[in-house]
């Protein structure tokens, strides 16, 4: 069962637009079994269009295709479609009487361009779009079904929810796809590709594991495929409890799950609060632990020390440790940290302070460098790490590790 | 002069990932000059790539490739490369050396997976990759150049500024195309249209304008094309100053310059400092004050004051205020805003306090409601806003209208 899925508009070639309407059909279809073999964006011309879509035909089981339906004169898939299935345009009195009805209830007037949208190729069927006025069509030629949408994503949904997807369930449901999520972090990916060499090879032929790092989180994605479900899932969950034994200290959280929303999980499954510390990060660590709705409930708030008079007047780091170890030492952050949890009155306190770049490093304390300090009632740690020469990627990464030791520090692990 | 993209992975099939790596590379190609007419997503398979690299081939100038190059073995693009070119992999001892380089700095260990990182197809020229481990392979066939980068954004970003645009421009250049940005901030992008419809219509036929809209902020961009680089510029120039004079309260800054940088130099000309003190927004705008390079000389910090207790105990927000017109209110952000001021000591302050979301709004306080406060020593302003309901999109926005809030204050605009 494969899919492609063709986006049709300008806006999406020259960076104007990210294509997003694909990812969610890409992961609709995969939810349903398909795979999805091939993503094309082109642009919105006439030849192009044909081309793409002859290309395509008879390649795979079905086509979607969004985008080029709007009224205005730049938009020409719907001629196209009527050329490459050999049909012409009509008007469907059911699509204009949905339009004319949607325009009196508003109160608009309805113009030459609105009237058009009712024009569909004759030999299409026509998808209802109760979320705008361009409806979808469906076709099929060469064994292929091809499913034209509009590009407007709430558009789009609405017609793949109420059309395509519960056609595809009817026609297709031999092979399922199911995927599972782990997510780690403290190794990189070579290493981990090294311990897992063995699970690897050991995995079913139904199993496929892939590698998405993104700052030192590294997501393994387990993908099943075959027609029995129970099987799948089985599979799945045997390999997923191998992964836990293989590497239970790497492993901080399932599906999707961002670091700043399991290190919030376990806050909130232990009724404990959490404030920060921030110096090179600079609000970062605190931005992502409150970007996760109902983070106030163990998120406290941080003092951003970027200047050290902050760290010294607020912190209360002691003037003699900054002229002694410099604002990049243990001893700063490790007092960063405690005054912190003092002043802000929580269960746990992080505190970060390095050197982002692109400037400011010695050959002591060369850019990359940061210590990251854990406080809790039991004590403080801290921990220093070293990372590339680029601002915003260390800005990143020594988040990512600050919620890490967090996280090993709240987990015991 | 066109260009086409693959991108390679099963994750931008399946829609885990979104693919923002070939928005950005044709948003790049663009400005070249290059006719992106195509963007392609395919799986990590070897047939796959083989025969979408055999139909791309000699039907544009560039195609350029990312993903699929991690030193995991669900990455077969280095040998499909090879088959597809007809050569082999060596080991390329430049990017042995730096791979070894990198590892030693960091302490970390080598092991077979990051040697074979080092391995290149024989007939390509390597394209260094300081942002990471896996090269740049630049090949040439049938007249047409590829380019394969590795899917990490910020490798793939290091290797096309550094190798590839600059090969590009000196490859292709009869035909120039010059840009110029314009930032704006404080109307509607179809208000603005309506603004501006005078001054397009005027625009000489060498130039075009479109607008880039992102979190309030609007990004004119006016694009020159011919042969005359003199002639270009000085129609660019021109409509400009246009621009300035049809609408000199909404630009902020010019080319590709950030809110936040726009603020940071304003501060920076008049030897000022900042401060903030944040609740809703949750260390955002210190975030993005401190992406800056070099934002230590105007920014203090802040106190991020997510829990009451912050406000009152850290920013000396008074009990009797926050229980008489609550948390979101004028008169606790402005106490926020003097406060942080004072605790922080800096020339300005800026406080933020709202809702959010997804949940916490009320019918008088609804989610997507911020109250903004500046404070200096002529004075604090507040000012309430209201957005819409999505949570990642209304942080943003109260950023970003908080910091036109500050520049507006600085700037005496």
């Amino acid at each position: 069962m494969k899919a492609q899925i063709i986006t049709i508009g300008d806006e999406l070639l020259i960076g104007q637009t990210v294509d997003t309407n694909s990812a969610w059909i890409g992961a609709e279809l995969s939810k349903l079994g398909f795979d999805v073999c091939r993503r094309i964006s082109i642009h919105d011309r006439r030849e192009d269009i044909l081309n793409t879509l002859a290309e395509v035909s008879g390649k795979s089981d079905i086509v979607l295709i969004t985008g080029g339906l709007g009224p205005t004169s730049d938009d020409i898939t719907k001629q196209t479609l009527c050329e490459f299935f050999s049909t012409k345009l009509v008007t469907s009195r059911e699509v204009l009487d949905m339009i004319e009805e949607m325009y009196k209830q508003r109160n608009w007037p309805m113009n030459e361009n609105n009237r058009r949208q009712a024009e569909v190729p004759e030999t299409c069927r026509v998808l209802k779009n109760a979320a705008g006025t361009a409806p979808g069509m469906w076709f099929e030629k060469d064994k292929t079904i091809f499913v034209s949408m509009p590009g407007v994503p709430q558009e789009m949904k609405y017609i793949m929810y109420e059309n395509v997807i519960p056609e595809l369930k009817k026609r297709f449901s031999s092979q399922l796809i199911i995927h599972k999520n782990i997510m780690t972090y403290g190794i990189g990916e070579s290493s981990l590709a090294e311990i897992l060499k063995g699970f690897e090879e050991a995995l079913p032929e139904e199993i496929k594991l892939a590698y998405l790092p993104a700052y030192g989180i590294i997501k393994l994605r387990l993908t099943a495929t075959g027609p029995d479900k129970q099987l799948l899932e089985n599979l799945l969950q045997q390999n997923v409890r191998k992964l836990y034994k293989i590497i239970p200290e790497l492993i901080y959280g399932e599906d999707e799950e961002l670091f700043e929303a399991a290190v919030g999980r376990l806050l909130k499954e232990r009724g404990t609060t959490v404030c920060t510390a921030e110096s090179c990060t600079g609000g970062k660590i605190a931005s992502m632990l409150t970007s996760i709705p109902g983070s106030s409930v163990y998120y406290k708030g941080s003092v951003i020390a970027y200047d050290n008079s902050v760290k010294k007047n607020v912190l209360g780091v002691s003037a003699g440790t900054l002229e002694k170890h410099g604002a990049v030492s243990r001893e700063t952050v490790e007092q960063m940290a405690v005054g912190a949890r003092k002043l802000l009155k929580a269960d746990y306190s992080l505190a970060t302070s390095g050197i982002a770049g692109p400037d400011g490093g010695t050959e002591e304390k060369p850019v990359g460098t940061v210590w990251i300090a854990v406080s809790s009632e039991t004590g403080t740690r801290a921990l220093r790490l070293r990372y590339g020469t680029d601002r915003v990627t260390n800005i990143n990464r020594f988040s990512v590790a600050a919620l890490h030791l967090l996280w090993k520090e709240i987990s015991g692990r």
